[in-house]
């Protein structure tokens, strides 16, 4: 008998999954009911609950990033808000056991009703579903720095030369010296978070602002070439500082002979992996070109950054610095196109999941301007915008020897923070030291910034938008 | 003081994973006796697990894989022997909670010496890990079957027509029927087992013969076309029966009205998919071209495949089902091919997770011949092999109409079973219901098979093997 109904069950199921199929089919609601509830099996369950969070995260990573594509804004700010919208802080769809959010989850739910989860089940599942979506979430940032990595390359670096040499590290203290100081003398942070914010000031994102001097045609100018190079070692240093002030974040204190070891540290396992890898890469090459199975190459390549990633995690600096070093490595190898090409599909997976899980894990609501509480956060949001705009923007004054160049260009150039920044915030949050505000404020700042930019680099360039089309 | 010694042991790290430094370095030592050890953290050391268990199992698909590549064996083979060698049975690298292994698996005891992990804390990571490596091996055999589903052509297969037809469902009745009866009556396996080996039993590797038929130059002769068209037609059937075990599995019962509903259901579904799919796929074309963002078709297709994967999985059947009819209806879009290209490196990536792990999950040592106890086990494997080679050979004889075929060739065409019986060994594995002799002999029965295979078919067809290069 109860084949009939289950037939019509299916075919709702089928009709792109009905309102009406929510309501507890009666032949799940049958198996659901087994008879031996202690053997449930959870693996199935943890599987449905995979699938759909994923589904969600790609539905809304695509819906707003498709928004900000026609309004010729940044991607990468589409999935960030995109995450906001289905995170803790509005529709609450994903769940993060963490940072609350908890059993109300809609997935949850819906599992609940559709893949027979028990509520005794429930927190077991719950606590595995998180775990798994932040590590496919923490393996995207890993490919994203790898590609990152993969995209810079160091001897256009060493040409543009001192220029952009100075713009990066101006560019990289100033910001990070007037956040930190401000942070502690006016809103008495503590020296940790205070520190992970400046921090997270540092940032440039390269692929905004080479989307955007590309479409003004500004990409092979003098200013356009500065502003590449400079953004190409804030990469670099940025991560570096990152992996310290992680560390620093971890262990709670911050000691002179311990920041020292980090940076160091930090800077030889880069400087090592590269001199070393230089060594080893024609080995690499050959071997590559002599496997014969399907895949290779892109196996090999991530057995690499895995390997590097690994150290990277267990020396107590951070995987996505070994990640950025196999890279950088790689990036010097005859294979680096064909590494890159092969990389997209596997990035266009795992990396959406990144910046929608940064996004759903922040609680943008402690920055709700109605609640008079909020008003410290909100404050700090707004220094922290003012420091990421004014901190960049000086540094083209510091450029030396061209009277000619456009230096205000060049400032506004490296305003955009994007991904790197959000790379920041979201390891700032795995650590668990941020405060809610001060996380809310970094993101905003990020998106702030990241908005910006294109509208003002076009004033500043003084140019109409060119009519080129976006080749995303 | 710490930071000479620690500089030291940088650079062993670099020096790739030199033996020393897996004794316990000072300065993560020191880390990992942090003051609070109750908020220590497990999301580091849960995502170094992940790198490095991913880390192993790629070597070890490659490393064997390659081996097989160059004496001319499939390297799904090699994979999958890959696996074995890394597992339970042999060196015991990796993390299962569920099948033993547990806290003796190598990679825990790394992590132990180098990334901090407590002994109180490895039960939960293990369970953790255990976990994710599963979800991951998981989505890639989801993976794998859209993949499947997409080089799936249905319209070729309808012009092939009734020959194949009768090929396809020979091959597919005669070693179940055999297979479960036999194991009932000969040996006592109780019938939902014998039920689920018997359907391991009906698989067709359409990858490995196709390859051998290519380097035969036999791909396009009669035989060649039958072969292809009875393979693909088996992998739907295969498919519903592997829906349909796997729901008896669960739930443990055999009843002819289950049974007759969920053969329904698994054909409505993947019928109803199809034909609801056809009406659909111009509109999601067409969303496609108008999508600005970058990955756009791979995350579409993804989603597709996502969502009817998570309803074949609450509708009780698979999600393999679900993912294996978004590519039968995503192969008759105009965007087929491209969405090949674009699935090409997320397949080589996560694709070998799965064979692996399936590997590595089965306990090959109870079939250990020098083991008087592992008789019947053996006994059990023979048998399968037997049921397995005999139950295709014969479907070779009941084509009709054209008596000058090389009926023989057909039939030894069907034997490997290759990816595909690999995933009823994995599906069986994750139902728990399988006696570990059996599992094993399954697999020991899939490695024979695709194994013997490529030399057979080229004796059947009498002619030496060509010598065109391979191109995986």
């Amino acid at each position: 008998m109860s084949f009939a109904i289950g037939m019509v069950n299916l075919i709702h199921w089928n009709a792109l999954v009905s309102p009406n199929a929510f309501k507890l089919p009666p032949i799940v609601n049958v198996l659901a009911q087994s008879p031996e509830p202690s053997t449930v099996q959870t693996g199935p369950i943890l599987l449905a609950g995979t699938l759909l969070s994923l589904v969600i995260i790609y539905m809304a990573s695509k819906l707003v990033g498709e928004i900000c594509a026609r309004i010729n804004l940044p991607t990468v700010l589409g999935e960030l808000v995109g995450g906001v919208i289905i995170g803790i802080s509005a529709l609450n769809l994903l769940v993060f056991t963490e940072g609350g959010g908890g059993s109300a989850a809609w997935v949850l739910q819906l599992l609940q009703s559709t893949a027979g989860l028990t509520p005794e089940l429930t927190p077991s599942v719950a606590e595995s579903l998180s775990e798994v979506i932040s590590i496919l979430s923490e393996l995207g940032v890993i490919i994203l720095l790898f590609e990152i990595g993969l995209e810079s390359n160091l001897n256009e670096l060493i040409r543009v030369g001192p220029q952009a040499a100075v713009v990066a590290i101006v560019g990289v203290v100033v910001p990070f010296a007037a956040g930190t100081a401000g942070l502690i003398a006016l809103f008495h942070v503590a020296t940790v978070p205070a520190v992970f914010a400046g921090a997270a000031l540092t940032a440039t994102s390269i692929g905004i602002t080479a989307k955007v001097l590309a479409e003004l045609q500004q990409l092979s100018s003098s200013e356009g070439q500065i502003i590449i190079g400079a953004a190409v070692l804030d990469d670099i240093l940025g991560i570096i500082v990152l992996a310290v002030v992680a560390n620093l974040a971890k262990t709670g204190e911050v000691e002179l002979s311990n920041v020292l070891y980090l940076v160091v540290g930090a800077a030889v396992f880069l400087v090592g992996s590269i001199l070393i890898g230089r060594f080893l890469s024609p080995y690499f090459v050959s071997m590559v070109n002599r496997m014969q199975t399907r895949g290779q190459l892109l196996i090999a390549s991530l057995i690499f950054a895995f390997i590097l990633a690994y150290i990277g995690a267990v020396i107590q600096l951070e995987a996505i610095l070994g990640a950025f070093a196999a890279g950088l490595v790689l990036a010097e190898t005859e294979k680096h196109k064909e590494i890159e090409e092969q990389l997209l599909p596997v990035a266009d997976m795992l990396v959406p999941i990144f910046f929608v899980v940064v996004g759903a894990k922040t609680d943008v609501s402690v920055l709700n301007p109605f609640d008079p509480a909020n008003r410290e956060g909100l404050i700090i949001a707004a220094f922290l915008v003012v420091v990421a705009i004014v901190g960049k923007v000086v540094t083209g004054l510091t450029v030396f020897g061209q009277p000619d160049l456009n230096r205000l260009a060049i400032g506004v150039g490296m305003v955009p923070r994007g991904e790197v920044g959000l790379v920041f915030a979201g390891v700032g949050s795995a650590t668990g030291i941020l405060p809610k505000s001060l996380e809310a404020a970094i993101i905003v700042m990020v998106i702030f910034t990241t908005f910006i930019a294109p509208p003002l680099l076009r004033v500043v360039f003084q140019k109409a938008p060119a009519s080129v089309p976006e080749s995303t």
